[in-house]
């Protein structure tokens, strides 16, 4: 049986985490999960971010489930650098899979998109460019300042993104995959990308392409969500159309995410893409629903992808009968869940 | 009295420019306006892009006019690298200045969001970032080929232009500046920007700052837009973000940019967000608001702020008089534009 190791983290992670936890257990029972203590509040207790001790029992799992890690008092990086960002690239989870769907029942931002209409993922590279940690600085303090962050980008690992991007939409129904990138401009690492797509797209002559420059592509995504399928990106790229996708398709209140390492020689990383959210941690208010459907890719990648399918489906049931406007209660969503899932 | 170098440029650049100096001339008369052929066409006749004589030339004018240049057939980065961001370069345009309101009379994509509520201003640094041109690749077209894309940013170079922001935030209703950066992944310049940024702040006590990561800012600009007042941040992100901007306030066709020189060692440059747009090119149909709003900017520039004003409200007189749905005509939206503005 599967083997899970639960990073609840802060804020409202633990609260969601435990609903994912709730679901997962109802379509799948025996799963084995160990908590790990890793977040702010390790941070404060101990200084410790991630104990290579740590980092080595994770290694050891099938999967990791991640609630949201970090609060405003932690120095901007420190979280992210130090566990975030640590565990993608030590676990080279190079593919992150952020699917987007207006479901029926939520109210989009888009005056002219129909619940249904909106149904694209997003295959965000995970282990290279700005994200390399390749910067530095000269002379800080002082006006002489200059700093430098470098996106360094391989034909291993473009490649490799590209290639997943392309067997995801081979599955699909639309067939269509969209490389994002500014080639106008970067044109080093942007010939690098359209190069290594052609070449796979070149494999695949039964999937369509497209290319878009990112503000084209940032544009269209709220103008016409509508026209994406399957969107193959850069890391930083990827960083933020995946929240402009959250955003028109009703929030990152329902926007799940995939740190996966495809191969399964390490293990993948679940985590809804929302952050601790302070402001309402501690009150049962938050929505699990983007941890829930983070869940559910971590069953499908575990191979167990009539369990992930009835997981979104339970989440289907769930927003399509919520009322507007009434608030939620963290837990009783959890039980819901649960219950149309097993239904 | 003024003069001007006019770059029509391609596509529908010529047809909106066109309507743009008929405006200028009707609030401004005697404004000396030369044109320059530069552009797509001209690379395919002649394999020039921007000869240094033309550079030289364009130096003596109090600023540029421009259309858009570009068409499919050109590779990407050659009219991009070589003439609009040699010219910004060149000319030390650091301030890219991208004001989105959504006007009465246009419909934007969002539901919740009315005309008139949105009326913000996105500060773009324009000389430095990821757009400096420091990049390479090594073994290219092996699968051993490595790409790199480098951001640089001096002190310098990032303090002057949110020293501007702050400027134009003291001068308008709400003073308010929000910073963008990424500083929990691009810690090194993401430092940077918050050091200087908090340095410029501490000069203004009368300005409301905050900073958002770049992801979260692409995802309020879509579920609140009308939070923001002045938003200033670096190369890419501005391209970005003024793209989004531009989206929720009914598109690209009504965006205006300057690339402001402030100190007026260089002239400015202003052109409308819009490309060539190579599939409407020709028809005399393209909306021409783009274009004379960035006369608005240009007329402000060159210290005529009474005739910008009176642009601005004939675009405003136009946008309220339009019908949804009913076609425009190029030259008769010029018309009545040049109309409005000295009635
Ligand atoms: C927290 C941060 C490091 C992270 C990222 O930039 O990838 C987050 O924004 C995300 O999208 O998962
Ligand atoms: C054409 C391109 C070089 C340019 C940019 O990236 O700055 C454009 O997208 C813009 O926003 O003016």
């Amino acid at each position: 049986m599967a083997r899970i190791a639960v990073v609840a983290g802060d804020g409202i992670g633990p609260e969601v985490v435990a609903q994912a936890r709730k679901v997962i257990d109802a379509v799948l029972p025996g799963v084995e999960a160990t908590e790990y203590d890793l977040g702010a509040a390790r941070y404060h207790r101990t200084g410790e971010v991630l104990p290579d001790s740590v980092l080595d029992e994770l290694a050891g799992h099938d999967a990791i489930l991640l609630g949201a890690v970090g609060d405003p008092t932690v120095p901007p990086g420190v979280l992210e650098r130090g566990l975030l960002l640590k565990l993608r690239f030590a676990f080279d989870q190079y593919v992150n899979l952020r699917p987007s769907r207006l479901w029926p029942g939520v109210t989009g931002p888009l005056a002219a998109v129909k619940p249904g209409e909106v149904d694209l993922v997003v295959v965000r590279e995970g282990t290279e460019g700005l994200y390399a940690g390749a910067g530095g600085s000269l002379h800080r303090d002082t006006p002489a300042e200059v700093a430098t962050e470098e996106s360094l980008n391989t034909r291993h690992g473009v490649e490799r993104v590209i290639r997943d991007a392309f067997a995801r939409a081979a599955t699909r129904e639309r067939r269509k995959v969209t490389l994002v990138h500014k080639t106008n401009v970067l044109t080093h690492a942007g010939s690098l990308w359209a190069r290594a797509f052609a070449a796979v797209a070149a494999e695949h002559p039964d999937v369509e392409t497209e290319y878009q420059h990112v503000d084209a592509a940032a544009m269209f995504l709220v103008t016409q969500p509508q026209r994406y399928d399957v969107v193959v990106t850069d890391n930083l790229f990827g960083d933020i159309l995946t929240d402009i996708a959250a955003a028109v398709t009703g929030g990152i209140g329902l926007a799940a995410s995939g740190c996966i390492n495809p191969e399964g020689r390490y293990p993948s990383m679940f985590e809804p893409v929302h952050g601790s959210a302070p402001d309402i941690a501690g009150r049962g208010v938050a929505d699990p629903v983007a941890a829930v459907l983070s869940a559910a890719l971590l069953l499908d990648q575990l191979g167990h992808p009539r369990a992930a399918a009835r997981v979104t489906a339970a989440v289907a049931s769930e927003l399509a009968g919520r009322t507007p406007g009434v608030p939620l209660r963290t837990a009783e969503v959890g039980d819901r869940l649960a219950g149309y899932a097993v239904a």
